[in-house]
């Protein structure tokens, strides 16, 4: 190689005397007794390079210009360090490099900030210049490990005779529910193109093909006004097998989960993950996403409401509300009055109109402004229901069932925090199963799916399709990892009759089907067969692993909140001629 | 598993006796006294089974109902073939599977067309129902083989230590020339995404960022008037790699060329592939991307034109056009007049306003009508220098040298088609090197980059920025397979000086190179390495590889020249109000 003999991470003790070539960025440099010491970087680690007058004066003189993140092509001599001089920090850090040879590469203006790990730096001005914020070690390992993490899927789905089949990007809608985003056809006058959501309906197709297994690491596009922790393209990793139960598709996927702690963090997991019910998930965890490194888990305590003094209480689970409480296990200590405040704050961010509590003081007494409102018996009834010690505090909330479960749900997770009962080390997952077929919209007051239309019912609760259609379960499944959604998935429905009569119950009228799945449908008279899939949030899943707070850590070029790429400033004006091509024509008054 | 204990390829004589279960497609069904036999086919292979009533008379007599392409579950046992009826063709054709056991899975109307690679089918109605057209055997062989040159593709890279790094697809107007496929935004009023037409910048912007080795699998897009055997969509293998030499990444390229051309079609590449100047290509063979499976090169004659009696080559010779020839060697028995005139009508396709011929017959003499407008020994000059002999006819155009090269190249493969001069088993790759910088453009009546402008020159020729621009080669390379471009690549300008220059040679004002690539040559002011790529057209290079006439033949979903998905009938109309959200209106009359 012209450029190099080695990486700046390879030299070490062996290497000793040995002439090498090294390129890279200046990282450091120091000037010491008319020495000059540098840090060469590139993407492997560092190796000091020296320019000592002594050893060459020529090329001493000319690495006196050298600045900061100028990239340098330079050959020279392995040494030894004298003992003193070791870092035992940097890999190569025994070693040298007396230098005989420098080419400057090319020169660097003074950066924005400094490339190192420690400085705290704005985002915005991180994804400004992502590609020197991409430079640091900590940045360029999120990218090598989200690397390394797709091609361990695909290993995986390669050994297990899955195809990869890429899907159009330039498409029709889909049926996610989400808003799409919308590509002009000027070909096709006044027509447009819609950009995936998900493949959904390719994926399915493709089983209908006879694919049998099918595999895609797909750009997924969704215009919906940005949550913090969304963004407007995400990578799904898609998949889909026929000929399957539920059960062979968890297994398969719980030994891809494996591989994928093994090959991207390094970690073995060695436990059964465990099925949960969506509805005991619900009860016990408030979540469909539950993270259980930690206890503290939901208990109801409806039935004692029911009968007892306090009106609160009573009247909600008198009129089938829930009263449900969380033992804050010895967290007396920890929580002060100030806390428990925000904590109620809290709460009400998910509708909860209060957040009731006891303390159990180290003598057994109660702190506690509701207790006034029970019998002695029945704050005792309350006390032993949920296990309550000295020491402990007990919350309470009581309302709608969605209201219980989220402010209790979101206070469980704030909790194990606050009395840090969460293993931050511990990689837990799970799969929830047998997610309800329904939900309730509040805001159209009317059931509608909660996944896709399309995802197949329990064969014992087809029954209900009559009688109570909101019982209905579907064999559906989402992976868990420590309380993030990273996978979900279904069995889907692979007969026509099955499939009018779901479209019936979640009030698509046969038209409204026909045509906005019209294809898809007339594909499903042609023999499909029985079929199921999963999809993997490529950049949450990633994100869990590495313990990052945001998925913007882990995509290369992310987008702000707004949906913009601060790098390139897009999205960007147009001419009024690009527009015109397209038969458009903007509404909005020039300024 | 649940639906099966062996695909439908596996079973052999060394099964006979067990029990099995089974699934898949009815292929086909025959009667045969009383007895039932269908082949059962899944993506695999097929197996037969059988239903005789002897042997099981319930299950015999639901077979009845059984029609082509029902999805079918059944259970049996393997027994062998009569000597008879063993069926030599079929991997599984020495055994059949006695049924006690049918599910019907699914039913299926009657198909628009049968599941058979012998039946020819328009390719609209393969389009529309392209999930039936992938039950194919040829078809769905032509997408296990685009998976697997994409993993081998990626086992290549991940071994040689590159980092896959996925880009934006809504993203900011990239300089490749063609029209760019424009998104809305709905948060950022006004504004727009494009869909990149290539990484092109993000590529190097990352090699900026210190990735040094980066490869994609991109879709990219180009709103272009698609030419036959373009999509408006397409795939693009994207690579670019930090301090490396432009003949480390041929040698590179051509041991991954070696790869695909192995685990893809099993093929020994055992040449080292030639390179070959741009140049030199286009004296030769009329081309830059040569399929030099066969000779028939152009001879040039310009010289010998610029003194012979024939005005019409004599004064195109002395205006500074070409004068060139190919000898289509033992062709005269094979060229009818007929013929003959045909590809004169094809030249003119390229602007040449005739095509000259003379015929040596077997005595010796010439049947021309061009040979009375030279002197004798002018004839014989031309026929020596073309190795005229008995039984060849000489092909000869005078013209501006575009012209004389488009319609000589495009003549020498109509040759070597017609007189069966190609292997159609060889795969004949070489390197095309050192193309000019700056072509020009007829309709502009200026230079322009013949590449993106950020190709770097190579450095024997920088001198020639003042003096003869348009003589100026860079260093790039395309990667040429049996007449097609399959890849191509260069090494990138990686400093801004040069960078400046190249910009002011194209024309290009400094205040349009900034608004156009502001964000891009900003970031090449903090230290950009040297640095190179190439991108490979997957569709392409697999289209070439599986000898398919079509790209359409090797992508999952492809669109139709007017950019159409048949199946999904995208683009389709929107809603008004989804414009609306969009800031947008038709300018179109509403029908």
């Amino acid at each position: 190689m012209y450029y190099r003999t080695h990486a700046l991470n390879e030299l070490s003790k062996k290497n000793i005397g040995e002439k090498v070539t090294l390129s890279g960025w200046i990282n450091t440099r120091r000037d010491h007794g008319g020495v000059i010491f540098i840090d060469l970087r590139d993407r492997t680690g560092m190796t000091q390079i020296v320019f000592n007058p002594e050893y060459n004066a020529e090329v001493h003189s000319k690495a006196h210009g050298l600045r900061s993140e100028y990239v340098l092509k330079v050959q020279g001599e392995v040494k030894a360090r004298d003992e003193i001089n070791i870092n035992p920090n940097l890999k190569t850090g025994e070693v040298e490099v007396f230098i005989n040879e420098l080419e400057i590469l090319n020169k660097s203006e003074v950066l924005p900030f400094e490339i190192d790990d420690n400085t705290t730096v704005n985002e915005n001005i991180r994804l400004k210049y992502r590609y020197l914020d991409m430079r640091k070690p900590k940045m360029y390992n999120n990218l090598l490990k989200r690397s390394k993490m797709i091609n361990s899927m695909r290993n995986f789905f390669m050994e297990e005779d899955f195809l990869e089949v890429d899907t159009p990007v330039l498409t029709k809608s889909t049926p996610e529910g989400a808003r799409d985003f919308l590509v002009p056809s000027r070909m096709n006058e006044g027509k447009f193109y819609a950009l995936p959501q998900s493949p959904q309906l390719f994926k399915q197709i493709l089983m209908v093909g006879g694919i049998e297994r099918y595999y895609q690491i797909a750009k997924c596009f969704r215009d919906e006004d940005l949550r913090a922790d969304r963004q407007p393209e995400f990578t799904q990793v898609d998949v889909e097998l026929s000929f399957v139960t539920e059960n062979e598709i968890m297994d398969m996927m719980e030994k891809l989960s494996k591989k994928i702690a093994k090959d991207v963090v390094d970690v073995d997991i060695d436990y059964k993950f465990e099925k949960l019910d969506y509805n005991i998930a619900m009860e016990k965890y408030g979540s469909d996403k539950p993270d259980t490194r930690f206890g503290l888990e939901l208990v109801d305590l409806t039935d004692i409401a029911k009968e007892c003094d306090f009106k609160v209480f009573r009247t909600v689970a008198q009129k089938g509300g829930l009263v449900k409480g969380i033992n804050a296990k010895a967290g007396s200590g920890k929580l002060s009055r100030k806390i428990i405040d925000d904590l109620t704050k809290f709460v009400s961010i998910y509708g909860a109109k209060g957040l009731a509590w006891i303390k159990i003081n180290e003598d057994g007494s109660y702190a506690s402004v509701i207790t006034k409102f029970f019998s002695e018996e029945q704050v005792e009834q309350l006390v032993k229901r949920m296990n309550g010690e000295p020491g402990d505090i007990l919350f309470f909330v009581a309302d709608k069932p969605k209201v219980v479960y989220d402010s209790l749900g979101n206070l469980r997770l704030q909790l194990g925090e606050k009395l840090d009962l969460i293993n931050k080390d511990e990689y837990k997952f799970l799969w929830v199963v047998d997610f309800p077929l329904l939900e309730w919209s509040e805001e159209e007051k009317r059931y509608k799916a909660q996944h896709h239309p399309f995802t197949a019912i329990k064969s014992e609760d087809m029954d209900l399709m009559e009688t109570a259609p909101e019982k209905i379960r579907t064999v559906s499944y989402d992976l868990v990892l420590n309380g993030n959604e990273v996978g979900g998935g279904s069995l889907r429905i692979h007969q026509e009759e099955t499939q009018e009569k779901v479209f019936k119950l979640l009030g698509l009228e046969k038209e409204e089907a026909e045509e906005k799945f019209g294809f898809f449908l007339n594909a499903f008279k042609y023999g499909a067969p029985p079929h199921g899939g999963i999809a993997f949030g490529l950049d949450r899943f990633l994100m869990v692993l590495l313990k990052e707070q945001s998925i913007r850590e882990v995509i290369p070029f992310p987008k702000t909140q707004k949906g913009q790429c601060l790098m390139t400033e897009a999205p960007s004006g147009v001419e009024f001629t690009q527009l015109r091509e397209l038969n458009l024509k903007s509404t909005l008054k020039k300024n």
